[in-house]
């Protein structure tokens, strides 16, 4: 494989914030220079992708100011100092207006930020904008919002994937470094492998979400996008308020490859793809295994049961009383998810405390699972059908298909870029031990070399 | 107030088991002689009272011989030990069918006893036999059931209460001394007012549910019925697997009376007759307070809206597969219940979590807080319409309308009896500060000596 670059490609294209931050140590830049960067590759990208829905280049040079001035006085606050960073449009920043990509909230300026906002912002990043979000980041296509529809850095006629379209788009693009998105069925995972770049959903409930607003609270996941894991480990530190924890004496892995029927049809030339790159990764260690393929669907009725719920108990009263604010497609999800009967509720949560206890007792065996992150790759803005093999399939329940099962038990999980099929990029998922982020991340930074990475 | 029996009175009527725990260890009487004074009152009295459900004289009287033996031994389990005890239908026990009152389990034979069972065995009680539960707990009228109706011991025309209805009748008629009930919306404390005993509702918690028929998780309790609080008391360490800590350093209490309006009209003699009792107990102690007034109904409705949903999801397969074996009252509540929908479950539960803060705010102010604990007196047998002063009330809405909202923050009350309108039991409800069963037993243990009872 070789490297290839995006149609739009920006300045952070590739780039490791490692290199970056010792860039800024050595004083060979400056934050304000990463910063004014940043802005230029938006400035010239983002009328083509739709990734950034607030940027205010004045908040954003004031904070890169205060970051240069830091390092002039010889404080240094880690490797995000002076580090340009996205936050998705559902995450609440104080100095940018936050419209969780709805209608309802055109003109909202939150009061305080998230707390995940507040970390990435004591440790000394740049907050550079706000990135699109599917409307109230239900829905994982990143085609349907306020602001319209993100484009993908490798055809912009495609979709991004979403719900964290933006986030993902501007570090693919290489507009940002890094970027923070949400993930309740596979919105951080989905967009990244989609454009080609390292998402992370941490352990359930490993990144607070206060000042997040809320899609389906057991479900919903804060986490990192970045060109390379070790990035995407080094921002995780940040967002869970703590460092990892060195990993144990290492041994041989045992990862299992999940029976790719299990969660549903996956493009055969895709599938090649990510298995031969699995295979590269983890050599013998690789094995396969059906023990998903019994559950897989009990797994997805359960997620959709609780996410449905728990979804229109944030909005009764918008679908009540401004329906019409609502996005068509994202309000008739909504109708049929008020539906869900309270006792199929109460059952839902005794699955979930089921599956997670059926995968404890799996991971018994295994140290990662993988499979593909999305099973095809990025098709057209709004399109809603898909043919995989002789199959025509919905798109968006394709695209959810291989990573909504580790919200449900909670699992770490990361999709990582492993190249390119017909052109769009296609990503390998990998799944570690409930609680495991830090094995996972120090695991997979030292094994895997980005495939289409600069640097 | 004079010293009235009920028109059916047993062996037990009025006794206090620490009287009869000093008989046994002084010799002048056996375990053996105690659970045959309860087989005799119980062969006497059920025929009318139909308090009992399934009783085995030579499984109780081999508990005794046990029991006798311990002694004979100089072995002491406590204050418990070789004393007659009932327990509630729909508590599991190995050794007696539990049918939970329904025809659904009419030979259910548990393989093991529910851990407060357990718990009151080792103590070294003598389970005599099962008592009547409304069909599944569901109802707090105590008479429908796959047994019929219990009877109330001061006119067997009227009903017990519920759903803890045999417990009740069993202790207030004086065929034991002793039960365990259950209590979701006011069961255990509903059938003591209006039977004429003392029943105490633990914190949420505070006894463990295991073995025990669900019919709401996050309302339902087990909990002591007995004639003494004191007995209460007693019997509320054991299946608390703890002994109560010693109350604090005595003050001046600060006692609420819950302004009579807030939870539903009341009966205006019960009314003036459970007031005067609080003043008897508290004196100047006892204040108005309207602090109720406004969340109650909400606490009502969260309450409904989490039983609804949580008693569905019990019993979903049975209405599907065998609808024609629930009791039609409980069938159609069941068919209501399982309209509520998950966004109003998830409602429920934030609103449950309010109220239980709120609730802690109140008691800053107070150190208990009273009523009455059923605003009428027991109806006749399947009435379900009554006359309140000038309303014609749901029957089975207003026994419940004082209690329940304790189940739903989770409080520990007490209903004590309190004297008799019009020849029938009222009973006082005294409410205690979350997680202080403890300062509320002991307290009402010293300051309360029963108007109706011997001993």
């Amino acid at each position: 494989m070789s490297l290839v670059k995006p149609t739009h490609a920006g300045y952070f294209f590739g780039q490791s914030i490692i290199t970056l931050a010792a860039r800024l140590r050595a004083g060979s830049v400056t934050s304000v220079e990463l910063t004014q960067a940043a802005l230029d590759s938006i400035e010239r990208l983002n009328p083509v992708l739709n990734a950034f829905v607030h940027v205010d280049a004045a908040v954003a040079l004031a904070q890169a100011r205060k970051a240069d001035a830091l390092f002039a006085q010889g404080q240094d606050l880690g490797p995000l100092q002076g580090m340009p960073i996205a936050v998705k449009d559902n995450i609440d920043t104080f100095d940018y207006i936050t419209t969780y990509g709805s209608a309802h909230f055109d003109r909202f300026k939150p009061s305080h930020d998230a707390l995940c906002v507040q970390r990435v912002r004591e440790a000394g990043a740049v907050i550079i904008g706000k990135t699109l979000t599917h409307e109230f980041a239900y829905g994982p296509t990143g085609d349907r919002s306020l602001q319209g529809a993100a484009r993908n850095p490798w055809d912009a006629r495609c979709i991004t994937g979403g719900s964290s379209a933006g986030s993902a788009a501007a570090v693919a693009s290489g507009m940002v470094p890094l970027a923070l998105g949400t993930d309740t069925g596979g919105s951080i995972r989905i967009p990244a492998a989609l454009c080609g770049t390292v998402g992370f959903k941490p352990s359930f409930a490993s990144v607070p979400l206060d000042g997040v607003f809320p899609l389906a609270s057991s479900l919903d996941h804060v986490g990192p996008i970045a060109n390379h894991v070790e990035d995407a480990r080094l921002l995780f530190e940040v967002l869970a308020g703590r460092a990892c924890q060195p990993a144990a004496t290492p041994r041989a892995l045992r990862v299992g490859w999940i029976t790719c029927a299990s969660f549903g049809p996956v493009d055969a030339e895709l599938h090649q793809q990510v298995y031969q790159a699995a295979q590269q990764l983890f050599g013998e260690a690789l094995q396969e295994t059906d023990a998903l393929q019994k559950i897989a669907a009990g797994m997805k009725d359960t997620l959709q049961t609780l996410q449905r719920a728990e979804a229109f108990a944030v909005h009764a009263e918008r679908m009540r009383d401004a329906p019409h604010k609502f996005d068509q497609e994202v309000r008739e999800r909504l109708e049929v998810s008020s539906e869900v009967r309270g006792w199929q509720y109460i059952r839902a949560q005794a699955s979930q405390a089921q599956y997670k206890a059926a995968m404890a007792r799996l991971f018994e065996d295994y140290d990662l699972l993988v499979s593909p992150t999305v099973p095809i790759t990025a098709t057209q803005v709004n399109a809603r059908q898909v043919r995989v093999g002789e199959q025509d399939i919905d798109v968006r329940a394709a695209v959810l298909s291989h990573t909504s099962a580790w919200n449900l038990t909670g699992l770490p999980s990361i999709s990582l870029p492993v190249g390119h099929v017909r052109g769009m990029p296609v990503g390998l998922q990998v799944i570690g031990a409930a609680g495991a982020d830090d094995h996972l991340l120090q695991v997979m930074s030292q094994l895997f070399v980005p495939i289409t990475g600069g640097g």
